[in-house]
């Protein structure tokens, strides 16, 4: 018995075929190059049509992460970064290569949990919670055995949370957990501080201002820079906040932190456990286990399969 | 075929016999007066048993609400109001006065929100929130059709809600949500401001400080004293981002108001949803309806009943 795993992101497809017990067998990798619409659904059913292919049709179901939303009710996909895919109908397309197998679709975020409770840092868990933070922040949430998804599979947007008041007009297009804690914000709050701080002469004005990532803050953080501490204790407090909400309202066993940003800021995690003994529910907050993806870049693709085995163990219902 | 609801709050026993439609065919109240422990226990089981002779035997499901946590796994309930019930083993009670009929023990919020499901202000929805502001906040939270529990029955604790910085040595036994915005948060909020503002000589400088109340402040608010709109606007902002965050997290379709500051906070609902509308994720807050509870002081109840049936229903599974 064999499943497919199939792992859409923003630059490359990763497909692989599955044993029941997660041992790989088959797998490949394809850039999407500037492939974009109906070009990217065509390289998804060529390789679930090669795996197929592979086993002598023993396939017995499919499970597929995107980059971004996946509509349950209509089988459609959202994916901001491939073009033409903001109501994609990709439910259907695997369908016409696949006729008789089940297949499950499933956001990114949903999928890195899932992955995770499989193979990886939260194996095992019932209520455990994969928070992305990269250029922008998400969650993937799974409570009481079963991934959320909420009324329009919108749930888990937690770059949205609201950390600090007064509102200001930069949270508009992201959020102000976003803003003052992703890949992005971090390198946006450095930029500003940079900008109304003429005093400054650190090796952050060395770098050209408009082209400053999180990266060359993570650097200079670790080279002792007072602009670069300011900004990274910043987001310590913001992620210890907005991690403590989520195990407050959770009770979740794990925490996994993924991304670009977790990464360097792993070191940070007993920093951010800090900020979160001050401000979440007290019991929660000293049961949960705060951990790196042990996944990695493979999650999505682990949890794909998983949720498609999932999806035949439990008769046709879509839960992990 | 009748289930029974028994709700146990901090003053009194509320217990009903209910057909499967809804309808209460016999309703009962009595007061907990000085109770504790085992008479608690005794006066929810003879209540149990009055109830199934009334039907010559024929009651299918009991559902009981209890004001505090109950531990599914132990079947034991944590109630802080009634003394000995720290970890209270209420199942196996119940269980031997009505051998073989099942049996579900909830969380009061949880109930609260599956009542609002079956007869309330949230009917049919699968994804829903009941917040409940009195003395303290807390939340019972249905995600795609399921209660959230959390690994250790202590999800939905969101007056931990970390919604400010810095952290203030106040929040410790509340947290910071609660401090700011519970019916005791507002109380103390204004208690602070009178102490600090010796200029104010407003309608609540007339109040014996030591005893001043939440409803004290709504009472002035309404009457255009300014230290209580000061009071109810910072107020309406910690709900607004509260809530904003539970709909970027959960994606609901209704999150129902209830406690006894909503109560006198209803007519703020506008108000409120302005303020979540600034923070939240833009496409869950425009779809979201904010609603009083319907059920009211009766929502435990009918909440406590539809678990039972629910329990029947999918074959000794406890869900909404």
């Amino acid at each position: 018995m064999a499943i497919i795993g199939i792992d859409l992101g923003g630059t490359k497809l990763a497909s692989a075929l599955f044993e029941n017990d997660g041992k790989i067998v088959l797998h490949n990798e394809d850039a999407l190059e500037n492939r974009n619409g109906d070009q990217v659904a065509i390289l998804i059913t060529h390789s679930i049509k090669s795996l197929i292919h592979s086993t002598n049709g023993n396939v017995q179901a499919i499970g597929v992460s995107v980059p971004g939303i996946a509509y349950r009710k209509s089988g459609t996909v959202w994916a901001p970064n491939i073009r033409n895919w903001e109501s994609y109908p990709l439910l259907k397309e695997i369908n016409q290569v696949a006729p008789d197998i089940p297949v499950t679709i499933e956001s990114d975020r949903s999928c890195y949990i899932s992955g995770e409770i499989w193979k990886g840092n939260a194996a095992g868990c019932e209520n455990a919670i994969f928070i992305a933070v990269g250029t922008g922040i998400g969650a993937g949430i799974v409570a009481d055995g079963r991934i959320i998804h909420g009324a329009n599979d919108i749930a888990g947007a937690i770059g949205w949370m609201a950390l600090q008041k007064p509102y200001e007009p930069q949270y508009v297009d992201c959020g102000c957990f976003e803003y003052n804690a992703s890949g992005n914000g971090i390198a946006k709050v450095a930029k500003a501080l940079l900008k109304n701080n003429k005093e400054y002469s650190g090796r952050l004005r060395l770098k050209d201002i408009e082209q400053l990532t999180s990266h060359d803050v993570f650097d200079a953080f670790d080279a002792g820079d007072e602009l670069a501490i300011k900004v990274i204790t910043s987001a310590i407090e913001f992620w210890g906040m907005a991690f403590a909400n989520l195990v407050s309202i959770f009770n979740p066993e794990k925490i996994i932190l993924g991304g670009g940003v977790f990464g360097p800021a792993i070191k940070l995690i007993p920093d951010i456990k800090k900020e979160m003994l001050k401000w979440a529910q007290p019991i929660s907050v000293r049961e949960v286990d705060i951990l790196p993806s042990q996944l990695g870049p493979s999650a999505g693709m682990y949890g794909a399969a998983y949720l498609a085995l999932r999806l035949i163990k439990e008769k046709g219902k879509i839960h992990v």
